[in-house]
This record gives C-alpha cells, sequence and structure tokens, in this order.
C-alpha cells in the first residue's frame, strides 16, 4: 500500500525535550524583531509562558510585539489583522506560541506579511483564489504548549473563513516552522478533557496518515511509533496532568504525528471534521474526530486489512489476528480516555446538518478523499455521520 | 538508554524510488553551473550516468563541468584541486554522483569553494585545524549510484589526508544536500563483493547509532527499520544484482541509516575501521567495519542487553531472550552475504600494526569514543583488533 515513489522533506530544527525552551536564548534566531502570536485566553500570561518568551528572546537580541487575539479554531481576519500589526511593527520573524491555533495563525500570519490582498486569495478549495504565494513566508519559530496537532513538525496551517464556514488547511515549503521548541514542561497545564481531544488528534493524524494511499516506508515507522506512544501513555497523561513521564512521550508522539503529516497525509477523516466545526467553531477538532472515528475506521476495515493489523499490535503489544482488532483497541482506548461518549449532540449539532457536511466536507477538503484507501460515496459519508450522531 | 533531550534536523529534501533520476530534470536547481563530481572510475561513464545526468541537468536548464579523479578513499589534494576547478568555471552548486566517496567529495568541495585555506584548516581532529567554516558552502546535490554511505541523508563527509594517514570526518549544517535523489536502478551494477560491503556500512550506521549513548526515539525507529530491511533483502541482493525489489529496499535501508547518522551519531566502531583504512587506502570501509564487528560489538553485550536484542528481533523477526542473539545474527547474515571470512592480511595488514591503529583512532576520530555505550580502554580497543586479525 506503499507509494513506491516517494519525498520526504521535513527542514524543521525540531528541539525535543523537557526544560528546552531555555534554548530559545541561544540558539540562532531568523531575524531581529518577533510577532508572537497567542490565543485570546489568558494561559499563556497566566502560566508565565509568554513572559518567558519574551524575556528569552530580548536575551538572544529580539524584540517582540504580541498579538493576543487567536480563537481556539483561527479566523481569517486575525490573520489579516495581525499580518498588517506585522508589516508596521516591523517584524522579521514569527513566535507562534500555544496549541495548534496560535502555532497555525503565525504560519498564515507569515505568509500574508510576505504577500499581497486576502489570505483567501491563496487558498486551494472552497472559495479560496488559488494563488500563488511568490513573496514566501516570514520565518516561523513555534512552541507548542499541547500535544495534537504535530504542526510544529509540518507546513500545514488550518484557518477558517468565519463569514463562509470554510476551514480549510493550506501549506508549502515556506510554512514549515525553522525551529521547533518542544517542551513538555509547557504542557501540564493542559486540563484532562483537552489532553484527551489534542492526544486523539495526534493519534489520527497517524492512523489516518498510516491507512492513506500515500503513506511510504518512512511515515509509517513514524505512524506506528506514534499510535504506540499514544495508546500507553495518553491515559496517563489524560488521569495525571503532572506525569512528566506520560507528557513527555505524548507530546513525542505529536510530533512523530506532525512527521506523518509532512511525508503522507490526513485522510477524509479530517474534511467530515472540518465541516463540523466551521459551522459549529466551539466543537474541538479532536473531539470532533473521536466522534466520528469509530465509523469513519470501520468502513477501511476490509481494504486495510493488514494495516489495521499492524496498528492494532502497535497498540496493544500483541500479534493481531483480525482487522477489528483495531477499531477494538480505538474504543478501549478511547475509554481509558473517558472520551468513548461524545455527543455531536452536545455541541447543537442537529441530524438536519449532516447532509450539509457531506456537501461543505466535498466542497472545503476535497483533496483528501483522493487520498483515502478507497473511495467514499456521498450515501457512504452520510452514513458514517449518522452512525456517529448521538 | 536515549537522549531525553535532543534534537533533529535533516533538511535535505529526499526523492526515493526507482527511476526518480529523471526528477533531475524538472525539480529546482539550487544554481545555473554545476560541478559534477565523480570518481577515477569508469563506472559512471561506462552505465551512461554522467551522460544521463548532464543532459537532464541541461534540460532543467543548468550548465555543467566535470571532476573525475576522485579515489574510493577520497583525498583532500583531490579536494582542493576541484575547489578551485570550481571557483573558475564559476559554478554555483555541486552534484555529487557516484558512492560516498563522490558525494563525500561534493560536500568538501562545496566548503572549500566558500571558504580560503586548506580543507584540513578545518577539520576537527589529527592535526586539523579546528577553524570555522564562516563561509558556508555551495547547494549540494547528491545522487547515490551504491547503497551504504547514507551520506545522501547526513551533513557527513569522510576524507584522508593522504600524507598524514588521517581520515576525518567532517560536516556541519551546510553540508547536507539540499537535494538528494536515491534510484536503485543506478545500483544494479554494483558487483556482489561490493554490494555486499556497502549493505554493511549502512547496517553498522544503524547499529552503532542504535546504541550510541547520543540515540534518540527518533533515531531508534529509522534504526531498527533499517536493520530489519538490511538483514532481509542484503543477501538477496548480493545473490542477484538485478533483484529491483531487493536493491531498492537495501538502498531505503541506506538512506534511514543516513537519517540515523544526522540524528544519532556512529561510535567508535568507524573510528578503529578508519584507522585501518587511513593505513590501506585498498581496504574498502564497509570491509574493515565486517571484519572488527563481532568483537566490536561483542565488547558491549552486558551493558546493551536491551538493544541488542531489540536489534535481533528486527532481523530474526521472532522474540529475542538474550543479547548474544544479536551477535549471533550478524555473523548468520555476513554468511549470507559471503563475507563471514574476511581477513585483514588479504589487504597486507600486519599484527604489528594494530598498536598504531589503536594510537591512530584515538586521534583522528576521538569524538566517537565518547558516545559508545560504554567507554573503551585502549587495551580492550587492541584485543578487538587482535580478536578480529586473521
Amino acid at each position: 500500500m506503499n507509494k513506491s515513489v516517494f519525498n520526504h522533506f521535513i527542514p524543521t530544527r525540531l528541539i525535543f525535550g523537557q526544560g528546552t525552551l531555555t534554548k530559545l536564548g541561544k540558539e540562532k534566531l531568523p531575524g531581529k524583531k518577533a510577532l508572537i502570536v497567542i490565543t485570546a485566553g489568558q494561559s499563556m500570561k497566566k502560566f508565565g509562558y509568554l513572559e518567558r518568551v519574551t524575556r528569552l528572546l530580548s536575551s538572544n537580541g529580539a524584540d517582540a510585539v504580541v498579538f493576543d487575539k487567536i480563537l481556539p479554531n483561527p479566523i481569517r481576519s486575525h490573520v489579516m489583522e495581525a499580518a498588517a500589526l506585522c508589516k508596521k511593527e516591523g517584524c522579521d520573524f514569527i513566535v507562534g506560541l500555544g496549541g495548534g491555533s496560535a502555532i497555525d495563525s503565525a504560519k498564515s500570519i507569515a505568509v500574508m506579511a510576505r504577500n499581497d490582498g486576502d489570505y483567501w486569495d491563496y487558498i486551494f478549495g472552497g472559495t479560496g483564489k488559488e494563488k500563488l504565494t511568490t513573496g514566501g513566508a516570514l520565518p516561523v519559530i513555534a512552541i507548542p504548549t499541547t500535544a495534537g496537532t504535530g504542526t510544529e513538525a509540518d507546513p500545514w496551517t488550518v484557518i477558517t473563513h468565519e463569514e463562509r464556514n470554510e476551514k480549510i488547511g493550506f501549506g508549502n515549503d515556506y510554512t514549515f516552522p525553522v525551529l521547533s521548541i518542544v517542551d513538555p514542561e509547557l504542557m501540564v497545564s493542559v486540563p484532562p478533557s483537552l489532553t484527551a481531544y489534542q492526544g486523539f488528534d495526534a493519534f489520527f493524524h497517524a492512523a489516518e496518515g498510516y491507512i492513506a494511499n500515500v503513506s511510504s516506508p518512512v511515515s509509517d515507522v513514524y505512524a506506528l511509533k506514534s499510535i504506540s506512544l499514544l495508546s500507553k501513555y495518553l491515559p496517563r497523561a489524560v488521569k495525571e496532568g503532572n506525569d512528566m513521564e506520560a507528557r513527555t512521550q505524548v507530546a513525542l508522539a505529536s510530533m512523530l504525528s506532525g512527521m506523518v503529516e509532512s511525508t503522507s497525509s490526513c485522510t477524509s477523516e479530517h474534511s467530515l471534521e472540518h465541516a463540523m466545526s466551521a459551522h459549529y467553531p466551539a466543537l474541538p477538532h479532536g473531539a470532533g474526530l473521536i466522534i466520528l472515528s469509530k465509523a469513519y475506521f470501520s468502513a477501511f476495515t476490509d481494504v486495510c486489512c493488514d494495516r489495521f493489523m499492524s496498528m492494532a499490535e502497535a497498540m496493544t503489544g500483541r500479534k493481531s489476528t483480525k482487522a477489528s482488532e483495531f477499531t477494538d483497541a480505538l474504543v478501549s482506548m478511547q475509554k481509558a480516555c473517558h472520551v468513548d461518549d461524545l455527543k455531536m449532540s452536545d455541541w447543537k449539532i442537529q441530524p438536519s446538518d449532516l447532509s450539509g457536511f457531506v456537501t461543505n466536507a466535498r466542497e472545503t477538503m476535497g483533496g483528501l478523499f483522493q487520498v483515502d484507501p478507497r473511495q467514499l460515496g456521498d450515501d457512504e459519508l452520510l452514513n458514517i455521520y449518522r452512525l456517529s450522531y448521538k
């Protein structure tokens, strides 16, 4: 199922481990003045992360300006506003500090600091105008404080056009972070439910990348390692947020899953979820994926038999003899993380929304359907939503 | 045994698979005029590889000049001569086409095309003057025609100072190839014995990197995959050079082992071998490693018990219960590749040389002893040479 010809390109300098944030004060920086991008929430300030990052940059000879409006599902207008601030202040690099929303926004801001017009001019999919970012992008430093998106090790950024309910991924060679510092100590403050949602996001990056028809032998080793680590350590990190061994292994898994995203691809589970959270922005992306996952993966049991068994083995450490052991292990892991009973209705999604989600998923993130292990019809997609609805 | 804090940085764009050489005609090139570096042997011309590369560069808008004097153990004076040619001809990138000798030379030439003085001014170890390469290096494209060095996926280059019997590795961020095209079709012409020597070089990059005290969880996944692939496919590639599946998997293993070298390190087995081939340049590097390997790895059986069992499992596909199963599997693999009875005396090495090798290994490649799983004394090193001598 692997591609016989593949590329491998992950130019980001990844620094991993407890206490590594301090290296921001010593590593060669890509500029003299940073725009630090954080969310509108209080955690980056409350836990002192923003102050530490600003101080480390300063000790390393760089000034900083802060943009602190990013939403959990980050939006196009904030990208444009921050890019304007970046130009006005003369910032020459961007620091994304926080979860995927802050780091993804940093990448998109870096693009719009170097290219004219509107961000949606450069988007492929939906109403995007598919222009090329000939101006490149400012260099980005990623400092994740959650473990899930893998954005620290891939070029992807997902932004929502808030007026059009379009939540679309974007990325190219310029949007790999030049430097990512993955310090699990910054992740101890994430509460249990978000730890689980984000950890499952990483899990699905690996699992989707493993069954995608563009997987490679190298993306496979990242994927199986990530799946194995998450199965073992995510329940521990959910149970006890100060378990540093668990936090560290989950952070490593997230980074590995980002490497999967750089070398293979997410599949249409992500398209199906984006349609949900584009319309219901309060729904965490990882929660949406968890809700869809059992029905989604079950659709591929027959065509991915060997791959499902390999994933089951990575999860259980035991020899697998049938494909359904993967979905069984997935459900067990969701139980262990207390996320086996999430309901779409908890986020106000209506049964009448589901057919519209199918259309939105195709229109905005249609490309991912092409890398599914087999082509799913619209009726099957609707069925996945219906089976997942509670 | 893994480092708890580690870096991962492999900025090379790797293109892998049968027939991928044609992509040289389409990929974005890093310059307008290439210096193509090949060995003094006839194979690059005889098999048409040089002509194909020149034509593909031309169709992609780049001129080319050829330097064709590189020796199997490449030497400092050729690096200097080629760098002078590069400057005189106004070349702005280097293409290394061939085995490790050609590609390593390409990297060193790229450095000396951008830095003054002598190549040995920049070498750390031996009589090297430890200057910094402040000028960086010209961009390098690597096109391997052998599977073994992994130089396509790492920054390292090994050059011999022919007047001083110093064979020393060098590398930094600038000496990663910007682009490597790994096309196993270019490897079918390698004869059986060289296929085995080179394949074992890749094997030891993985195995040494796996036991090194600077290994990381990411270097581990590369290493175990490479070890697994080589155990299965190297004997097939040695037996039948046109077995394209075997050639492809061995080429993949070599690339993965290069990724190990970028993210972990070789250990002192490489220092011990360099001392041998620095004095006896006709000895292929891989053959020297094979000769040393059983005695060398046996010295670490006690401190690397778990790691030896993991490697044994990767090689045999069976659960391992004792560390010696790794060295057993290693000897079996050498038998399967018909390289279990190589003798130092076949290359004229004398018993009286051995103590001098210990001194040379320490003086020229002393750094690698620091990453061994335990520190070896000079008496133990001499004993490894003696046990390996026939």
